[in-house]
């Protein structure tokens, strides 16, 4: 199997295995890069996890996750400001420790409704104030952050930003390099504007980090583990690829898996099923375009 | 407790109920309105059902519905297509037999990706197709088609339009008094653009019947069942309402609710909830609106 040279495991995609773990898998299966949650990296230590992803040899993509920033002004928001500005330091540091074309990107899921709430345009309106706030800490850090659109079947309980639209249209009051957006295949294919918004956030040099998985029906009960191996659902994955590459996106691609039957499986089975998925859906894509450069 | 004179039931919310005792039901609690389902139409047949809604003095606002054709040409899909002929004839002949002010509406519900397929931009175009054909029947029973934005939940498997600007786009190469919208609260109010969505509805003249039901989370096992009573979630129907009553909308308003648990319930108590959850959340907004045009 060929593993593409643009391939990165986002570490939710193995979540029952530690740092150690997720980095040896990722790195036997001749994978060059990884994308990281801060829970494992808490675990042992921001300086050791920076020590041991050196050592690993990975490319670090992204920082996983900043954000839920949408209630009012008061202890608890400020709690979490001051929790993101943790996240962009361990961002820079990561960054810094993985190998060369690491990227130091700190995906933000902005949070849904506080509780009691029915007002989604003042939570989006806060989520704008929050990345007001962290863009300067960002730009000092040199961390790019990455606002996720996510489903809108998550907008009152996870994330209000719920078009890639709406995170381009948050992102264009700063500099690109310091927010962008994550545009991941679960969260915008549905979109009927979703080709015309990947084009725009190429043009508006926004796609920070682009994420692959697959969307299948029945939905599971939680609907949050509902997604797949790329391949595995019913996805235009080569389509949205396709459109990403045309904007010139030359990065690391991850493939960000929530499934609870994925995650019951050994982390190197996974992995491997991961290359082949991505060997299927998305590797003919970037071939062709490194053709067409050719 | 006030029952607002623009209150229609939509037959989904007492789905249990057959044709009869939903006319009843409805009656007895002074709601002036009713939305019907074919299926129930079907068990008793046409004429009958025209006969029996007649007897109930009640309105008619929509018949529930046409749709679901997403599928290749072929004999599947010529099968839609007639099945929505026989569904405006129905839907006419329902609002003839309806109290006077009663509307002539087919709710369009797309249907999702057909099997094995993941060209979602090929099913849309078929949408349009589909209603191009139906367009000029409809006209001539003088019914207008109110094209359904589901949630983009429902995307692949239910219904490929997933926005009310995406509904808009495909009713304006048509007249507004043959393709209009269906604006459910439920289905739209994550939108980003709900607000601009809905008043351009209004300026096209688009908005053919007015829905509304609440979200909550956690969504139940089966999503499609996860809507709730007015009032009971977290959905600002006020100002959604606001936003529709804004554009001169002055039809009848349906509450239209899928849960298995108020399904479980007395039908008689049912309508009794819906009547406080639309005084409590709806009922406000329309006073105001004709107190202004006072």
């Amino acid at each position: 199997m060929t593993v593409d040279p643009r391939l990165s495991i986002n570490q939710a995609t193995i979540t029952n295995a530690d740092l150690t773990t997720a980095l040896r898998v990722t790195a036997a299966a001749r994978i060059p890069a990884i994308g990281l949650w801060r829970e494992p990296v808490h675990e042992v230590g921001l300086a050791t996890a920076a020590a041991m992803l050196a050592d690993s040899g990975l490319r670090f993509t992204t920082h996983c996750r900043g954000g839920f920033f949408t209630m009012p002004e008061g202890p608890v928001r400020r709690a979490s400001i001051d929790d993101n500005l943790v996240a962009i330091e361990e961002t820079a540091a990561l960054a810094a420790a993985g190998a060369p074309g690491s990227t130091a990107i700190l995906v933000l899921v902005a949070g849904g409704l506080p509780k009691g709430s029915r007002d989604i345009g003042g939570a989006r309106e806060r989520v704008r104030d929050a990345i007001g706030e962290l863009a300067p800490h960002a730009a000092a850090a040199g961390v790019t952050l990455a606002i996720e659109p996510l489903h809108p079947m998550y907008a009152t309980d996870r994330c209000v930003v719920s078009t890639l639209g709406q995170a381009l249209d948050i992102a264009a009051d700063f500099d690109p390099d310091v927010v962008g957006a994550t545009v991941d295949t679960f969260h915008v294919f549905w979109d009927p504007d979703v080709l015309d918004s990947i084009a725009r956030a190429g043009r508006e040099g926004r796609i920070a980090t682009y994420q692959v998985c697959d969307w299948k029906t029945p939905l599971p009960a939680d609907v949050l583990l509902g997604r797949h191996y790329p391949g595995d659902g019913v996805i235009d994955i080569g389509a949205l690829t396709r459109a990403v590459v045309a904007t010139g996106y030359d990065r690391d691609i991850e493939v960000e898996i929530f499934n609870a039957d994925i995650w019951a499986r050994p982390a190197d089975e996974v992995v491997a099923r991961v290359v082949e998925g991505f060997a299927q859906t998305v590797l003919p894509w970037l071939r062709s375009a490194v053709d067409s450069r050719a």
